[in-house]
């Protein structure tokens, strides 16, 4: 194997032939000059111009001047019509089976009491240890709410959850089974359809969280057979700091869907107040309380620019992007005692990549304080993000190399 | 009984006196002249210009800039930051009992079943009939899924919930009992002191609903003893569409309380990434997805423009505002078939009028479409919402003029 090119002028020549390049633009600028990169997309995606724009016209126009009338005119039919654009953009879902609404641990929450409803007999529910903290906490409170039992995959952290360990561990008892797409630490991509269809063979019920993958890499639930989904809008779209979050239900379940928290956005006639809760048709019945307009505003925007740019295209930069920070770490980080944490494999690794440094703690605050703004993940992981809307090869360079400096 | 004097002149005369005109000033203008008045600002107050400003702060400087250094800085803190200057400014609670989160029916969701878990021998919850849609369905969900009953009141529509209501359904089996402090339709208040000293009395825990009290009337939480409250942030705190909800948990049951939205957010340690959950101290344990930092600026203008105001100055105005929709409702309105559904007691009325009428929600529309923005309560309620610190005598007279015309 000869050693990558890794000068400066690969990272010009990678940056000319970007044709993404020019969506950098339509971002807020970083006015603090001590940002020397951000790569911590993945996080906390830049703000868009669009949004700021927006956010003002939203206040003065739509709550200041047409006052409460924009609930009927405009807001009531947001969590639905961004939650159709987004699943038509990035998540491969048909219209109706999409909302944007509560936060993500909100969302999993319904969708993991409708999961289990939807398979009473069952008394197990399937994570693997490595999974998001709120993903496991999460499983283990429904289950000890409903009397049922967790049931743990033990995966490897690079190679992350493959079909054969989800058929290993799922059988008669399997209720619901809920895995990350993307894994939060070596950005492992799950096979979606692969693992759907044997939770499907053993009865149970596929849970997927979208929050490293929406946005990222294409998302094909309704092709995958994805029961349900949930996922973050504050990271790869660009939608700002805790906007909310998106929930998919396969409208195959829609008739026989129920979650707890009935409030009067998932009921049938919102302003009727009926005596008793009757659910809506389709997917809306998943909502509970009065939508966060500002927030969705930061959606509606991102999803459009993800519309404009194509995930396909942002895929290709995201592979294109780890590839070079791969490169970057082989030739200078790897020497200093780096160890790549995430796939090599392009067709496997999603839209980051995990360094592990045994002093990788002390060391993330130091690259932080200096202006390279990567993320550190527990136990040992330098995570680099990767947002192919904002992120350059010149910035990624020059941020691997501040970290040679400050590591060396 | 002498009529009151409904003239021009006196709209002037009050307008002069009212020492919180000038804070009309510091709202966004109502750009749209077909506008002859706002009276809904108990469904949706308007914007604070601080809160556009702010926004743009936000976007730029805190997001934009800042970027995800933003959570550690200052966003992590915002959700007992902002709850404690509320449970100060306008809810009688002392620091560390209140967080900004969720929805108001998330929030209540929660809050249902901690005190349900409380008090796990008692097999009854309590509300009454006339409460608002989301509280009644939580409280019949909750219910459901924890195999307890609901216990109903049926109370007068005006005279609201007394404490003998409450004293003639509740005892050894009661639970909780969920009721609103200032009733959605009549306005009524209710003796959240006295309801409460009722409910421990018999050994259960009240549970309050603030939304048409706070950011209206003064309320003395830790003083009356309440063991939980939520409510919305978005009607007299101007906080804006869908803005987060808060929660209050008396500290006499911090130790205790537990909720089943276990996110990251309310773990004791956020970022560790632990195997299992373990509740932060605290308030914060109420807390499960990443706070919706653009809704929360809202509040925190909302908030901070009340401690200004003043609670109780805002609460005599809205007493004032009260009787001078009385006064001209009587000299006009019910002659054409009007008639008053608040308490015409001051003590007793909160921060808006309900006006019922056999055609009113026809009506309700020919009055929107003429521009006095008020809003439609079923079955007949036409209700005209009070905002001390936007809504000016003359603009009421304008409006009950306009409707007189339009009714007539």
């Amino acid at each position: 194997m000869t050693a990558a090119d890794v000068s400066a002028e690969r990272a010009e020549r990678l940056d000319a032939a970007d044709d993404l390049a020019g969506f950098r633009d339509r971002f807020v600028p970083i006015t603090d000059p001590g940002v020397v990169a951000y790569l911590d997309g993945n996080s906390l995606g830049r703000p868009l111009r669009a949004t700021a724009e927006r956010l003002q016209e939203v206040v003065g126009d739509e709550w200041g001047a047409r006052l409460i009338r924009s609930w009927e005119e405009r807001w009531l039919a947001l969590p639905e019509q961004i939650g159709d654009e987004l699943g038509r953009v990035a998540l491969g879902a048909a219209p109706g089976q999409t909302i944007v609404a509560d936060s993500t641990s909100v969302c999993l929450y319904k969708v993991l009491r409708a999961a289990a409803a939807l398979r009473p007999g069952r008394d197990e529910i399937v994570t693997d240890t490595a999974n998001f903290p709120t993903d496991r906490f999460l499983v283990e409170s429904v289950a000890a709410e409903l009397g049922r039992a967790v049931r743990w995959i033990e995966a490897d952290p690079v190679d992350g959850v493959r079909a054969e360990d989800v058929a290993a561990v799922t059988g008669p008892r399997t209720a619901a089974v809920v895995l990350s797409h993307v894994d939060y630490r070596s950005a492992v991509i799950a096979d979606l359809t692969a693992i759907t269809r044997v939770v499907h063979e053993r009865g149970g019920l596929a849970v997927w969280d979208l929050c490293h993958s929406a946005g990222s890499i294409p998302v094909e639930l309704d092709a995958g057979g994805a029961d349900f989904a949930v996922g973050c809008t504050y990271k790869f779209l660009n939608a700002g700091p805790g906007a909310p979050a998106f929930l998919y239900v396969s409208s195959r379940h829609h008739e026989a869907f129920g979650q707890p928290i009935t409030g009067w956005m998932g009921a049938a006639d919102t302003f009727g107040m009926a005596a008793h809760y009757v659910p809506a048709p389709g997917i809306r019945r998943a909502l509970s309380g009065t939508p966060p307009v500002l927030g969705m505003v930061g959606v509606q925007e991102g999803v459009a620019l993800l519309a404009e740019a194509g995930i396909s295209r942002v895929r290709a930069k995201a592979v294109a992007l780890g590839q070079w920070v791969l490169d970057l770490a082989d030739a200078w980080l790897v020497p200093l005692g780096f160890t790549v944490a995430s796939p090599r494999d392009d067709a496997r690794r999603g839209g980051h990549v995990t360094l592990r440094h045994p002093d990788a703690e002390r060391l993330a605050r130091v690259f932080i304080e200096h202006g390279v703004l990567i993320d550190f993940r527990r136990p040992d992981g330098i995570r680099v993000g990767l947002s192919p809307l904002t992120t350059g090869f010149a910035e990624v360079r020059r941020a691997m190399e501040r970290i040679r400096e400050l590591a060396g």
